[in-house]
């Protein structure tokens, strides 16, 4: 009776636990993106100027919001990690130019500064007010406005990393199922039927259910554990690779390319 | 006693999965209707110009909100998709013009491009403000927090399918239903009555509990099942369609024929 | 044991869902009032002129308020329906216009068109800014993001009638609740005491629990239903027509005799 | 089985209710405190003016949202009812002056009429607005904002009251418990242990464990009882009128004494 | 049976209340701690000027900030309490002035003083936009909105411990749990097997159930007791001292060091 009572509870804990923390940060990394990309349709629409000048800072601001989440998923991810193990690699792969590697070693600390690529979009914002380039104190506003819930987002998942809720939470389990089936091996040995006790009628020489159970439960747990680490599993990190290149590549042709530019007005099919 | 917990788990859970679900579909639809109903009110209040050119703005602004909405739905909904199989139908439907056929099909890039009408409709609201259409930048980002509020939840939409988090489901449910019954089928043989074993004393020769729940619980299956494919359904999608078609028309109505236009003010029945 | 689960089930969620769905209900109608007064308000404060047109205006926009919630009422509640069952209704109501009526019964369509005070507000709030009575833009997006808060509220209020949740949840859980007192009729019946079956030591010839039970659900499903049903019961009705009557007068008063008046400024008591 | 199921329900649920509802109260009373220190800091920042009329004009402010709060409570709690029985009390308090009971009561109506200071301060701002006190359009704005959260908490406060949603609460689970101890004193009657019926085995001259119940639930219940009259309490309430009195202090603290002042700035101690 | 209820209810309460208690009271830390990085950034871009009297307002605002927090940890937590027993602490900290904690000392009243700082805050706030150091209304606005927000968190804090929701709940559980073992060690001796008691065919000399159930409940117990004084704890009072002077040293260097400045802007890797 104990037993079930521990068993149960956790059984339905587990499963609120998985799904939640599943759907959870899928939707985050969702979310960034989705983030990002509003962001930088915001710079396309707020940051004029055609010029070269114009186009390095609004391909910078984007570049600085893709760094800022690199830098946070490198204490999330075992595999971004993996990919970015130094700043050379950041700086290689075109995240960071040589000046602001450069700037981010000169700031004292060793580790906490993810927040500084933040700092610098700040700046190179209040800068294109300042020329100009952008017409209005409030779009100034609105562009750190967002920034601010990008930025707060990475910080989130940063302390979300750093309390390690999961990481209790999965020894605590983990022990309670072992333990679980430790009293299982001793309690639910074969009965002598001759005896009577009441709630044994039916006896099995091979314990199917309790091995059902054991395969269930142990199914459960490995869930479990791979879904509490989600920035650790190999095919899951590719992906999440995948999709920061992905969201720099797209955040660019969008302030870039695109820049204010929309099809030829013309007069739709249903005009009169 | 086993087989009676998982099954109890399931019950529940697949009440409280279908009537979130159900509810949050609908609501989600509905939210869309009502925001572009609310956006449209918008464009129509501060996008200024009774002439031709201020008309074909307003109108394309709408249009490139419906066009958002069917292109996220293509991806969810086997009936809108079934309606638009391909750009072409887009186009001869009036969703689109040739020009802005050209421009989507110039982006990079063979999916994933559902978002491309939101950076036009920023394009071109910031044309409107440079014509001095818009008559102040607060407006103007009054639009685009609006759009990006429309953007974000088409995204949502979108990451939802993505996830595919009820596909997942239904695959667990269903196993664990059919997994039971099989159990069903094993367990609940007639027992000799004579033997006497306790709480089996009344014998029942057609098994009519276990028919019933085989029925109510298939029938919770089935009703789950089609609720996970919401955009899925035939007559759901033919309503989606309807749904999608009618929230061009109120917008163009909102932004065309009614334009800054309110009846007559006169001094109401209880003036004084 | 089966039965006893189904129940026990519907036991709870019968009254999760009643006073989820009673509360719900109850703020709802606060809620549409405290943002009709709190907009009224704002009216009061933006929207300057002390003449005549001024006062027009003021008392169209609050009126065109009350017109939305009347006219999204009139699909949920039978008895406000009852009250105003076509526009000559309203009109006599002082709530319209003869040219809004007019204006009304222009636009295409026969229903959904619940909506339209909504983009006459939104107009004529324009036509006030441009005519320098709304002295800052801010202002006039201030009025208008009011708007669309009040009008969202009744957009969900529809959306919800048209859903009809409530209506399928009564219908389950009826059919559930008359099944299971079938099954009652059937399963206990008197036992021979004397054959000894295991809890059935005590025998009832009067079964005064399932008597009590009969009642008690019996009671619940009535006030299900009455709930369900929250805008159809007359005393509710009732209450609801004078909530809406109470709403344009407070509303005329906060703009029209109170426009802009504050008791005269003195020193108060604890001055110094 | 059938009373144990009514009675674990009630169990949960008083417990969940009383929780709720007490943590609910107090946050908000201390939510509106905290509100009210928050748009007195802003009136500090945004009505300039060192002159007298400044001064009466920011404590008239901060006065009206203390006799805003009195009056929402004046329904809910006997206790400031008992100190405050009418617009004489208040008066004398200092909480009104003489002009502002005369503009009070020449309200129409009687009762419903506690929004009414809310409408005070929205003509004092924009008057201070137009003496040009306030510098731009979305201060006034942001003060106008601040008041309705105000006067929403005010209103939702009021509203709770009306709905006496705990009021039936109280009554159900008074009738339940009742019932159930009746029941109990008819159920659990010695049995004749001879009689060998299951389950009781062992009998109890003295119904220890029963006594026990009676007085856990009849605790609960008076707990539950006076939680749900939360502003009925003596000691609480003479902490609600501590509570007004003090707002009210701070408040005319911060606009008067402190009014924009703040110690001399000299460089810190970790100056470079 | 009736023990095992209020056993297993515990069991359950004392898990969510738990959890929930941790993630919040961790989270909170570092919403304090990303605000305050977050309103340094925004002061960095918003207050201008190079010169001293720039300096010295940017680095007393980030200072405000952090001595309201620890204002307001003092009533939380000992171990801050332990660091900064008096006002002179704080000034010897650096955390104040000699002229602020003259001008603390001045305001009436012994406690409840933990606001004062945001009142500083916005005065020197409304200050440097008088001063021109803030161009605009709407950045004014920004800073005290964030400034409010960050206020409002600490006094949720306060409020929270003021309450002392956790206490009452501590001393209910523990009476709870205590009583629960004293019946068992009254209920749980050693049935006489030969009376052939239902439920009671196996006996155990030791108790090794009971003694298992002891030290789990005393764990959770103990477990409980220390997350419900999070703020008491020695390793974790040592951290939050350690997070409070990190918040001060990253907000100065983003308010001073890095004041408007950014990597130099040159193309990136990607520029064709």
């Amino acid at each position: 009776k104990w037993r079930g009572s521990i068993y149960k509870l956790l059984y339905r804990e587990i499963i609120i636990f998985c799904v939640t923390y599943f759907i959870l940060t899928l939707l985050y990394r969702c979310i960034l993106t989705e983030e990002q990309k509003m962001i930088s349709m915001l710079i396309s629409a707020y940051v004029h100027g055609n010029d070269e000048r114009g186009r390095i800072i609004r391909r910078s601001l984007v570049r600085y919001l893709s760094l800022l989440s690199v830098l946070t998923f490198q204490t999330l991810s075992t595999a971004v990690k993996k990919r970015f193990p130094s700043l050379d690699h950041l700086e290689e792969a075109g995240l960071m130019t040589k000046e602001e590697r450069q700037a981010y070693e000169d700031i004292p600390g060793s580790h906490g500064k993810w927040w500084v690529p933040a700092q610098w979009f700040t700046s190179l914002v209040v800068r294109a007010r300042r020329e100009g380039r952008i017409k209005d104190d409030i779009l100034l506003k609105t562009l750190l406005d967002e920034l601010h819930v990008y930025r707060g987002n990475c910080g989130m998942l940063y302390s979300y990393d750093w309390i390690s809720v999961p990481l209790v939470y999965t020894q605590v389990v983990t022990l309670a199922i072992y333990t679980y089936f430790l009293a299982c091996v001793m309690g639910r040995q074969y009965l002598d039927l001759s005896k009577g006790y009441s709630g044994h009628k039916i006896d099995l020489y091979v314990p199917i259910f309790t091995i059902l159970q054991f395969f269930f439960y142990m199914g459960w747990l490995k869930v479990a554990e791979s879904l509490i680490n989600p920035f650790g599993d190999d095919d899951d990190d590719f992906e999440l690779n995948w999709c920061l290149d992905r969201n720099l590549v797209v955040s660019t042709l969008i302030v870039d390319e695109m820049f204010q530019r929309h099809p030829l007005l013309v007069k739709d099919q249903y005009w009169d």
